[in-house]
């Protein structure tokens, strides 16, 4: 059978999880391929996600007094070279501009991996007095590393992301922010996108180049590899001084200011297929689907189906994204499909449905079927995708949970990585040679130093010294 | 007085208008400076007019069925070269990225400066069957072009834009796409920005590099110079030819595509300024301001007033985007900065409005005042609104109209040009050569063939042959 064919054409994810994440993307008609080297095409299926979760979270954060702007994409060499720190971690991997038209450039310019310098030069002559403060600024943009391995969404040399960036006038305020930030990224990953995220301070070995402390949210996928979902970086009045942004505050005294950046990228589409997604294709929780529930006709050549299909299709639209697959497809070669794109609902109506006044509705989450009176059929709906929603975030949570394990000492935590993947707590010494020696024999690096610390063991999991932080570690995108 | 100051400090428009256009743009903070020469900072106050810009574009382009998308930002020179019009007309003008990390290419590539050539690439290997078209995709990203000359939003090397690209089966519906979205393009200039276009064809010289037709609106700004505002162009299957994009159509055999793009940019925001604005600052029509009602409160610190000014604001905002100016400025102050911002309402309360239960509404456009009583708030506002909206339409309207002059022969033609600036309709034979001279003479392009022709004469305004077309002539930004 044809339909048959369409499903079988996706790797099982427990055979082969990444193939699985590549045919999905593929299959979903997410992504699709030019022949620019490392980049990629998001195709409408994908781009409608990006525009739900750019919505959304543009809402939170002008909700916040966030405010909008755009810069240039271009950071001449000089520029990108103040900040000693932040210069060393990204010149290796930005994309150089040396010809303008027919001419050479005077000075080589690249394109932006991160807006950093860009705002402080910006800042610099924009701020002047406390009146200024804050400035808290961010734009949706694209950015380019020039990664030699990539994957969709997961990692390329091109991609779309919003960057976050403030000016403040005390150091506490700086601080106060990169943790509203960061709360706001871990609340908007659960509600929206029903992924449970752990919220933590980055080792100095994993911070941002360029920053005082970053903080993160870190989320498990199903093959129990974590992936960085956001991050939030506070940079004190290092860039300040870099750059010479002072401002004169109320007592008359020139001061630095002190700035923070932000920033959540289309890798979020990743960890929506690594989280959600089964052998059957994409998963989307109802609010991030383009179409929550997709009406499918059966015999829809049989007179009045079709038109049956449109009028419960124009009475779904005042409460959900809804449309009819009225193609010349079989049903079941429809319901595959929608099964791969991830529809949150189908709606299936025929002949024998109409006569008794009702519909049937099938979950994609748990596959699970109930007829509906018509007459019920918004109230049903509006419920159900609620019900969607948080059983999607509960269920990720308890995979999570299930994948997470303690380790007091190198052998357990071995063991553990042995057998299978997933986030270990364990203590740290607070040296960075115990990372080392655990990302050499175990390829697993520190996640974060999680805000809600647990007293695990009073010695380091790998020196055995005295332990300073719990800390989550695991294997990642 | 300081709000004198001020506003004295914008140049008179009628003294110097580029001078005028540079003050606004930058007393009005819709724009500010980096060290990236030819590039703009779009600061919160510019960006929030291209963010109602898009939001009401996408809106009326989702109606029509238009899908968003993402392409890389990044062009292979192989592929700029496969339609030879086309790169002669770009190459000159793009930056080129010869290094990437501590690496040089194997092959250079320049930032899209247009993406059609990618587009191709993607459609190539996208398009297989006529069941997969038409193909109506759209992009909003930014775009670099290498001008030596550079204004705010006019002219920049990097510009915000949307660009539609399409594939048809076949050269009519790819013809009456292209049509339908200038059309679009038309009447959202008028019901949107208040600005009315004149809709027609660019002459084969004026057209885009490889478009088989390029059709354009053109809008008048208050100088008396032309705009053009937004572009529509029909590839036929010249593209399509030269990339390869071929389907299987229902009779089976391969045919190439049709093709179209179209597109629109942040000069809208240029549009606005220059049409709309006076010697106060900004005006914005209601529909792009992103506050509508700005109210003042007089005698702020006398109790009850700034109160009453919020409640205002609470009332206002489930009718319109509304703020309250509660900062330590004096009134007149505040009121200067209102009306640079081009804030098309603003409403003023003090203690005798409140003992009276009324207060002061005052229009941007014309500087009317209006006693309402607060009851009638919500209502008055949101008519005032609309009012704007129309009458600035007709304003603009009537403007245009005025500096719309008709010349039958050269003479006619140059005396016009030496007394003010304006559209001059006049027959043309067709020749590139007439342009030319015309071009030569008195600095003036042809702007478009309109689709609405009149008969203005027999004969060509430059040489006197048989006349073909009646066409709009202008000095141009």
């Amino acid at each position: 059978m044809e339909e048959k064919k369409m499903v079988s054409e996706i790797t099982s994810m427990d055979e082969d999880f990444a193939q699985w994440y590549t045919d999905v993307v593929k299959k979903a008609e997410l992504i699709g391929y030019t022949s620019v080297k490392g980049c990629m095409v998001i195709k409408p299926a994908g781009f409608a996600i990006w525009e739900l979760i750019r919505g959304q979270l543009d809402e939170r954060f002008k909700e916040t007094g966030v405010e909008n702007v755009y810069l240039p994409m271009f950071i001449p060499e000089s520029l990108l070279q103040k900040e000693k720190d932040h210069v060393e971690g990204f010149a290796p991997e930005v994309a150089w501009v040396t010809h303008g038209g027919l001419q050479p450039l005077q000075e080589r310019l690249c394109v932006r991996p991160t807006s950093e310098t860009l705002f402080c030069d910006f800042y610099k002559d924009d701020v002047h007095s406390y009146r200024d403060l804050p400035r808290v600024y961010n734009q949706w943009c694209s950015v380019v590393r020039w990664e030699k391995e990539t994957r969709p969404f997961l990692r390329s040399r091109e991609f779309l992301w919003q960057e976050g960036h403030t000016a403040h006038a005390t150091a506490e305020e700086a601080e106060e922010c990169t943790i509203r930030m960061l709360n706001l990224y871990a609340d908007f990953c659960e509600q929206v996108l029903a992924i449970p995220v752990i919220k933590g301070r980055k080792t100095d070995k994993e911070k941002f180049a360029g920053a005082v402390a970053t903080y993160t949210i870190e989320a498990l996928m199903h093959d129990g590899k974590a992936l960085q979902s956001g991050t939030s970086h506070n940079f004190g009045d290092g860039f300040a001084r870099a750059f010479g942004i002072q401002f004169a505050d109320k007592d008359n005294t020139l001061k630095y200011v002190h700035q923070t950046s932000w920033g959540m990228t289309t890798r979020l589409i990743g960890a929506i297929i690594m989280v959600h997604g089964d052998n059957e294709g994409l998963v989307l929780p109802p609010k991030v689907a383009p179409v929550q529930v997709c009406v499918i006709p059966i015999q829809q050549k049989k007179e009045g189906i079709l038109d049956k299909a449109y009028e419960l299709r124009d009475r779904l639209k005042k409460v959900c994204r809804v449309k009819v697959d009225d193609s010349e497809k079989t049903p079941g070669w429809k319901f595959a499909e929608a099964e791969m794109r991830g529809y949150p609902l189908r709606l299936e109506i025929g002949p024998k449905d109409m006569e008794a006044g009702k519909c049937v509705l099938c979950r994609r989450d748990t596959r699970e079927k109930t007829e509906v009176m018509l007459e019920d059929l918004e109230e049903t709906v509006t419920k159900l995708l609620e019900t969607i929603q948080r059983d999607m975030l509960e269920r990720a949570r308890a995979h999570r949970d299930r994948h997470t394990s303690l380790a007091v000492n190198m052998a357990e935590f071995e063991k553990i990585f042995n057998e299978k993947t997933g986030f270990v707590k364990a203590m740290w010494c607070g040296r960075q040679e115990c990372e080392d020696i655990i990302k050499e024999k175990l390829s697993v690096t520190s996640r974060c130093i999680p805000f809600e610390q647990e007293h695990i063991a009073d010695t380091c999991v790998c020196c055995g010294k005295p332990a300073a932080k719990m800390v989550y570690w695991g294997k990642a995108y």
